[in-house]
């Protein structure tokens, strides 16, 4: 196998920035890069059984989470660094970031770091319309998208791409929050109607895609409001004590999962008993275990967001990286002369005063 | 507390490379860096109770591991990526890399990214020679040092410069390693004597540093050659399968370890029973435990290496950075106008293909 970044320098790894990283998805252009994506993850959720799975490594504070999320195929590995910090938003912050790297477990360097802001809001994105492929009802078109935050606008263009969905139906508590989608989707082939009330949003939709922010137990969504047949994309949900469905919605529901023991930590089914059946996606992609069965049915996707969807994303990142200008090469390995000889290094830097020490003596 | 690198750019974090930190190191000098360091790992030992303390998160393959090592004290949090690949030298890659990020635990954001490759040499030496300060004998000046590979001229350098030895007897299975480190260390300070055989090193030292590489077991240091009245500071067995010295040793010495979770799994105490009694080395600093208690008393410092050393020498090396020009920003972190919208900047991105549809539309 050659190295698309093969440089002949053992110390340099390549580096994607923000900047970078915009340049890149939009040169590829904001829907082929989310189908792409979704071909890498569902490739990669078809060999599930291949990946090394650890739930994430959390650090809680008061303020928020910061998390390592790392796994491996055994021939490459993968890491994100994710924080989450809802009070982030008032100094302007964002209240989820995240960078993360992609390296060979051969040898253990890192064959790519990159910013992951962007990235998860695309790969999460991807993962729903990947669930809404196999769960959704055949044909559907109307989406409600209730909350209208960071995630909203990346959900409504996957859906799009993968599905056909081209009517939104928006609700957010904020207003202006709905305004801003409105904005930002306006041209791109959406029919969109701002609605008063979540129930309102509901009207005529065949999925309904929650994305709201608070960390709290929230009730976005009541039981009347969830009518047979309807696919839910329940997005927001995804850390203890935050949920936002009411539980009867889930009773009623066939629920579809990443990986069971982060979801009954982290999901909407956090409310329920610990051995409340569960579907894993990667059974219904892999046709182990059926998606959507009959024209009543209602599914639910309770996404957290699962670390072989960052491994996918940075996996499709690097093969879309080569051959562009779209990073740059960082200096993060030493890389002596001799690989023993990590001291001389800095003894033979230009300019060492270790050297100009010895020569005094 | 003003932000020493305030720039107003929220997506900025300093990155420091490889060459970044050997020109601070050499700024600072490496017998007062290594002083320093040692002061700040002191430091953060003391108040151990104040973090939050996991075993790394270790991914194994064939070839070696890749690690990720998190700590907290509840303001900063603190993580290393590290490789261990003992085949990589055939290669002319380094066994060990790493790379590390120090982040504010009130927003989650990433205050500093750095090479640890150097970084991680200089604070194992400097956690090492800490312990020697608690339980070296007085007075102690010769050393014998086996095993002359990548960390060998760190631990001298360490050691001279915390307490003040400057006698080394060098010994390596692989003669080239011994005149390498002969080499490098010449002019520095020391009398040096390369040996033919470890016993031959051991003769008149006080402190031995054992600091080899194979991932094996291994003995370097059988029980004959252990006098009384000695300190062993065993660096290199560091990892499940990975020992350097014979059981009788251990059974004849006061082991004193970072963190007995992982050191049981990690270190020269792999080879006892999981009950055997250890002493934690922050006890000894703190004064709740007694460090060397007599001439004639074997100590044995069981060094593995702990994340919240790492977390020091980040620490250290951000609040040294400062005002320096040994680092550059990265555009690690999306900044939006508006936190929640992400896609907004994406579409406001100039020349964004997204925008020129919108347009034509």
């Amino acid at each position: 196998m050659t190295d698309p970044f093969a440089h002949g320098q053992l110390n340099l790894v390549p580096f994607v920035s923000v900047h970078h990283m915009m340049e890149l998805v939009l040169e590829i252009g904001v829907e082929r890069f989310l189908t792409e994506l979704t071909g890498y993850i569902e490739e990669d959720f078809r060999r599930w059984e291949a990946f090394d799975k650890t739930p994430r490594v959390a650090s809680h504070s008061r303020e928020g989470v910061i998390e390592l999320m790392p796994t491996s195929d055994g021939k490459h590995y993968g890491f994100k660094y994710v924080n989450g910090h809802p009070k982030n938003t008032r100094e302007g912050r964002q209240t989820v970031t995240a960078f993360g790297v992609y390296a060979d477990v051969g040898n253990g360097y890192p064959l790519l770091i990159s910013e992951m802001t962007i990235l998860t809001a695309l790969r999460t994105a991807a993962t729903s319309a990947l669930a809404g492929k196999y769960l959704a009802p055949k044909g559907a078109r109307t989406m409600a998208l209730i909350g209208n935050g960071a995630q909203a606008e990346f959900q409504a263009m996957a859906f799009k791409a993968l599905l056909g969905i081209d009517r939104l139906r928006l609700y957010d508590i904020d207003h202006a929050a709905s305004e801003k989608c409105l904005r930002n989707l306006a041209g791109l082939g959406f029919d969109m109607t701002v609605c008063g009330t979540a129930e309102d949003a509901m009207e005529g939709a065949e999925i309904v895609t929650t994305a709201t922010a608070d960390k709290q137990y929230a009730t976005i969504l009541t039981d009347n409001m969830v009518g047979a047949g309807i696919h839910i994309n329940a997005v927001g949900g995804d850390c203890p004590g935050k949920t936002e469905l009411h539980r009867d919605i889930l009773t009623r529901s066939d629920i579809f999962v990443e990986y069971p023991p982060q979801t009954r930590i982290e999901g909407e089914i956090q409310q329920l008993e610990p051995d409340h059946p569960v579907e894993e996606l990667w059974r219904v992609i892999t046709g182990q275990a059926a998606g959507r069965r009959e024209a009543g049915q209602i599914t639910l996707f309770d996404s957290v967001g699962f670390a072989t969807e960052d491994f996918s994303a940075l996996r499709y990142v690097r093969d879309r990286l080569a051959g562009t200008d779209h990073y740059v090469n960082l200096d993060l390995l030493a890389d002596p002369d001799e690989p023993r000889d990590l001291f001389g290094m800095l003894l033979r830097f230009p300019g060492s005063s270790l050297l100009a020490s010895r020569r005094r003596a």
